[in-house]
């Protein structure tokens, strides 16, 4: 069998602990490319960079034959390796491991999502991951046995078929982690606070911070209650945002 | 009836010829008020700012009672909005005029799109607006009576239905507009092709480029066929990115 090229990238930096961490399982899989962001673009969403120029950097942090680090977000990394820098098309991406939840509605604010997406948008099976757990020092150890679960599949049963996949995996000792549960996106939202401050010359600036809501925490079938209970959430992602329910309803009032 | 309390907002920046143009047709439906960013934030997607703060300035060309610029992106601007700057919560949310398309996967890469989103997201009836035309001085003239009509609508029939709607309006003549047509989204992608330059050091640079391509041009339902021929392309709006199709067939894959 052909070795897997795989492609890493994140959305916290090429330099961060949870890219790290990937690119080590990935290389168990096949040729690894790393390209990644070169500074933290949490809350990157699917933005790209049109307004301001592109650099590719050296990089010399995971190892690889191919590194580099970009001063764009998640998905210029993705766009720039597939139609710039790599060699041939990858037949995995890898993104993540994200520092911190991209379970329900954080998948659309998620750069590391975004770059997964991005992926599947070029006809590239794709995948992110993120572990429930915010803090630089998280420990990814207890991930690495799911992660391998999820590429496995994706290059063997999976093979052929382009899908897109949101993997979450709660911070949890490893005898606690319940397996792997497949999901949809729960509905919810963020609900912002912002707080206060005066610079040295006595002008207000503001901090985004936020508190989410699940607003079906009955729900077994969802992402949120399956981390809440132990389990990995694999959530299969799509890119049509048509709401075909209103699409009928909107028909009607609008006869053609 | 009371006067509806609509916001408006955008992803060209506050200044820009195509918001002018939408605060001025807001103010005939309702209380106006304009929080928009504050220079161009055009692929700015979903992104949300939390590495760095913002900023609430004063702005003045909309001459509406609440008018602010803000150094963030169209998401933050809602956010903003809606949780810290106004007085109450916002019966519509307008975002745009666009100068450039978001049908079909741009959807996704809009920030025009994305503020709208994010108002649904936060409870609030909201539609984006998009002139095909990527000029500065692009003719808004011919989008009044759509976007009057799409407008009517959210206030009267649709008046208590949470929606969002993505809204595109061809660059012909109006005698040449064929009308409203509720549509789905397109399928279809970007293909980039990076141009490099060398800077004065002798450093290469890279400009993000790309292509379009519709995945399905025979298909008449879509937002590409309503705009390519000749109609105000409109389409609602979900957020739920789960594949549904995907989620039953990797069910099978990881018995649980």
């Amino acid at each position: 069998m052909k070795k897997p090229f795989i492609l890493v990238t994140n959305d916290d930096g090429i330099n961060a602990p949870g890219i790290l961490y990937l690119s080590k399982i990935a290389k168990k899989y096949g040729d690894v490319a790393v390209i990644a962001p070169d500074k933290p673009q949490s809350g990157s969403g699917h933005a790209i960079t049109i307004h301001t120029t592109l650099r590719i950097l050296p990089s010399y942090v995971h190892h690889t034959d191919i590194e580099y680090a970009i001063n764009g977000t998640p998905v210029d990394c993705v766009k720039l390796s597939v139609n710039k820098i790599l060699p041939k098309k990858p037949d995995l991406i890898l993104s993540g491991i994200n520092h911190g939840s991209n379970s329900s509605i954080n998948v659309i604010y998620s750069g590391t999502m975004s770059a997964a997406i991005e992926g599947y948008l070029e006809g590239i099976p794709s995948a992110g991951f993120s572990l429930c757990n915010y803090s630089i020092e998280a420990d990814f150890s207890n991930s690495e046995k799911y992660i391998c679960q999820i590429i496995e599949w994706l290059l063997t049963k999976n093979k052929n078929e382009l899908i897109c996949l949101n993997v979450n995996i709660p911070d949890l000792p490893s005898e606690e982690i319940r397996g792997i549960k497949i999901c949809r996106q729960a509905k919810g939202n963020w609900v912002e606070d912002f707080e206060e401050r005066l610079d040295p010359y006595n002008k207000p600036y503001y901090w985004m911070t936020g508190k989410f809501t699940n607003f079906e925490p009955q729900a077994q079938d969802t992402d949120e209650w399956a981390l809440n209970n132990g389990y990995v959430s694999v959530v299969p992602i799509q890119t049509d945002l048509t709401c075909y329910q209103s699409l009928d309803k909107m028909k009607k009032d609008f006869l053609e």
